[in-house]
C-alpha cells in the first residue's frame, strides 16, 4: 500500500483530543507531509494547521485526504460523506482506517471511479502474501517489542529512524499499524493479515537490502499479551531482527484489557531472545525505551532499569534514543 | 456448512505423500465416506482407491469432490481448473481448503451457478470472531503440539478422542484445519483467521464446558517453525490447555520447507510450558506421540524418548494412546 503525500488531515466533528490520535501522530512525525486540516461543524479539536477546503488543498498540492479521526466502532458516519465525496471530486485520494470501507459507500465508490482516485483502506493488506520462509536476508533490522500493547513501540521506532537518519545511516521505518502506515506512506497492517501469512508479511515488509541499511520495524502487541502474542511472534520471526528494544510504561500496573500480569522488562528480553534466535541466532537486545510521562522521578526510573538489565534505557521523547542507536551500530 | 458425502478425493498432480495429507486423513478416519480418487497426469501418489472420473463418481453416488492435496500458500493452480469445472458439470459439489477461493475463479463460479452446485471454502471461518481475552473457562482441554508441521498432531488428537470416547468420557474433537473439518463436520481453519483473532478463534472453538468434559484440540504448526509459529502460539494461548502432547517424527532430519533445525521433543516441552503458562498456569505435558513408521526399531525409539523425557511415549497408530489418556485423567 503506497499512499500519495502530502496530506489534508480530516478531523470530522471530533469531540476531543483522543479522537484525533491518528492525525496527531502523523503530524508529530511527518509535519512536512501535513499541509492543512479540514474540520466539520462541531469539531472541538484544532491541530493548529491552516484550515483548507478540499479544493484549496488540492490546488496547493495535497494528494490525499487522511481520515485522522476515530470513533467507537470505526463506523463512517453519513454526515461525513459529502465532505469525502467533495475531496474525491477535488482530485484527492482518501486514506481511511475505519472498519466501514470507503468503497462500501456507493457515492464514494462511484466518485472515486469517476475521478480516478484511490480509496486506501488501511485495514486491508492490499498485496498478495506468501508464507514466511525463515531464510536469512541481507541488511540490518531493529524491532521494537513491548511488555504490553500501547507502550510506545511506534514512537520508539520513529525516534530510532530519526536518529539513524541524522547520523547519515541509510534507514527505512517499516509500518505495521494504521497510523504508522500513514506516517510512512506505506506498510502492512499486520493484525489484518491472515494468520498463515504473519511472518511472511513481515518478511515482505522488510525485504533484503544493502548490508549497512537499517529497517526500523514497528512492533505490535506483546509476547505476553494473551490476545495478540501470536501476531507479535510472527512479526518477530519474519523480521529476524539483529537488534530489538523493549518498550515499557513503568507506571502501568496491569496489562491492558486482560487479567494476565505485566511481565518485567527482563522477562521480555529473555523471551524475545529465546524466540528470536529461531530466525536470527545473532539477535541482541540493545536496551529499553520507557514512557516516563507519568513518573514522579523519570531519571530514577531510567537509572534503576538500566542497572537491572545492564543496558541503555531511554525515554525517546525526553532523552532521545542515542544510546540505543550507539549499541545498534556497534553490533558486529 | 453441511458437506454432502460420499467423497471423490482429488489428488491433482501431488508430488509426494505429504502433499496429500488431507486426502489421506479423511480416508484414514472416515473410510466409509471415500469412494474413489481422481488424479491428474504427474501425480505421484496413489491412495489405493478406485480411479474414477468425476462423471463416473457422480454416477456411482459421489456427492462432493474434495480437494485432498495442499501446497505452500494454498494457491489453486490454473492446471486444476478444467478438472474442477468438469466435476461441477458432472453434478458434484467441491470442498476446498485452499487459500484461493473456488468462487474467485470465474469459470468455477459460473459452472457452480449453472449446475447449482455448492463451492465449500473450508477456510472460511463462518462466524464472527473476537480478540482473545485470556480469561479461564470451565472444562478440560488437551492440545497436540509439534516439533514441526506434519508430525501427526491431528492423528494423535483423533486417537485421543477415540480413547476418551471408549472410556465413556464426554469429549469433543476440535478441528483447526481443513482435513479435521472434513472429518469432524465443523471447526475453524485457524490459519485462515485474521491474525488479530487467532487466540480469540481458539477460545471460540473450545468454549466453556462441564468440568469433566474434554476438548481435544488439533494443533497446528510448531512454535519452532518460522512460517507458522505465530499461529501455534495464538492457538496455545486461546486453548489454555490443561494437558498437551508433543508430536514428533524421529526419523525426520530437517524441518519441512525451511532451513531451521528441528527442535528436540524436550525443547518443545519446555517452550510449550513456558508459553502456555500465560493462560493456564497448570499446563502439563502428558507425553509424546511419535510417528515411527519409518523407524527400523520403533520400540526402541519409543523407549529411548520415554527415558529422556520421563513421560509416556506412544505411536498412536501402533500402540494406541492409552498411557497419554491415563495421565490426562490423573491430572488434579
Amino acid at each position: 500500500m503506497k499512499i500519495e503525500t502530502p496530506y489534508l488531515l480530516f478531523l470530522g466533528d471530533a469531540p476531543d483530543e483522543l479522537a484525533v490520535k491518528t492525525a496527531r501522530g502523523v503530524l508529530q512525525w511527518r509535519p512536512e507531509r501535513c499541509l492543512a486540516q479540514h474540520r466539520l461543524p462541531g469539531c472541538r479539536v484544532d491541530l493548529g494547521l491552516p484550515e483548507w477546503s478540499a479544493a484549496e488543498a488540492a490546488a496547493r498540492g495535497a494528494r490525499t485526504l487522511v481520515i485522522g479521526v476515530a470513533n467507537a466502532g470505526g463506523v463512517l458516519p453519513d454526515r461525513w460523506h459529502p465532505a469525502l465525496q467533495g475531496a474525491l471530486t477535488a482530485g484527492l485520494d482518501i486514506a481511511s482506517g475505519m472498519h466501514t470501507h470507503l468503497a462500501s459507500v456507493p457515492a464514494l465508490a462511484q466518485a472515486a471511479r469517476r475521478h480516478r482516485r484511490q480509496l486506501h483502506e488501511l485495514r486491508e493488506v492490499g498485496q498478495p502474501l506468501r508464507t514466511g520462509t525463515g531464510a536469512r536476508r541481507s541488511g540490518r533490522r531493529v524491532l521494537t517489542v513491548g511488555t504490553d500493547c500501547s507502550v510506545g513501540k511506534k514512537y520508539t521506532a520513529l525516534a530510532i529512524e530519526g536518529e539513524l537518519c541524522s547520523r547519515g545511516v541509510a534507514v527505512d521505518f517499516r509500518a505495521t499499524g494504521q497510523t504508522g502506515i500513514l506516517i510512512a506512506g506505506e506498510g502492512i497492517a499486520i493484525d489484518a493479515v491472515v494468520s498463515d501469512f504473519i511472518s511472511g508479511a513481515a518478511e515482505a515488509l522488510s525485504p533484503a537490502a544493502a548490508p549497512d541499511h537499517w529497517d526500523v520495524v514497528e512492533g505490535q502487541g506483546s509476547l505476553f499479551h494473551p490476545s495478540f502474542a501470536g501476531v507479535s511472534l510472527g512479526l518477530l520471526h519474519g523480521t529476524q531482527p539483529d537488534a530489538f528494544v523493549v518498550c515499557h510504561v513503568p507506571t502501568r500496573t496491569r496489562m491492558r484489557g486482560v487479567e494476565q500480569p505485566l511481565p518485567s522488562v527482563a522477562d521480555c528480553i529473555e523471551a524475545t531472545l529465546a524466540a528470536g534466535r529461531l530466525t536470527n541466532p545473532e539477535i541482541r537486545c540493545v536496551g529499553a525505551a520507557l514512557d516516563t510521562s507519568r513518573d514522579r522521578d523519570p531519571a530514577r526510573a531510567l537509572a534503576e532499569l538500566a542497572a537491572q538489565i545492564g543496558l541503555p534505557v531511554v525515554d525517546p521523547l525526553v532523552t532521545g534514543v542515542g544510546p540505543l542507536v550507539d549499541r545498534m551500530l556497534a553490533l558486529s
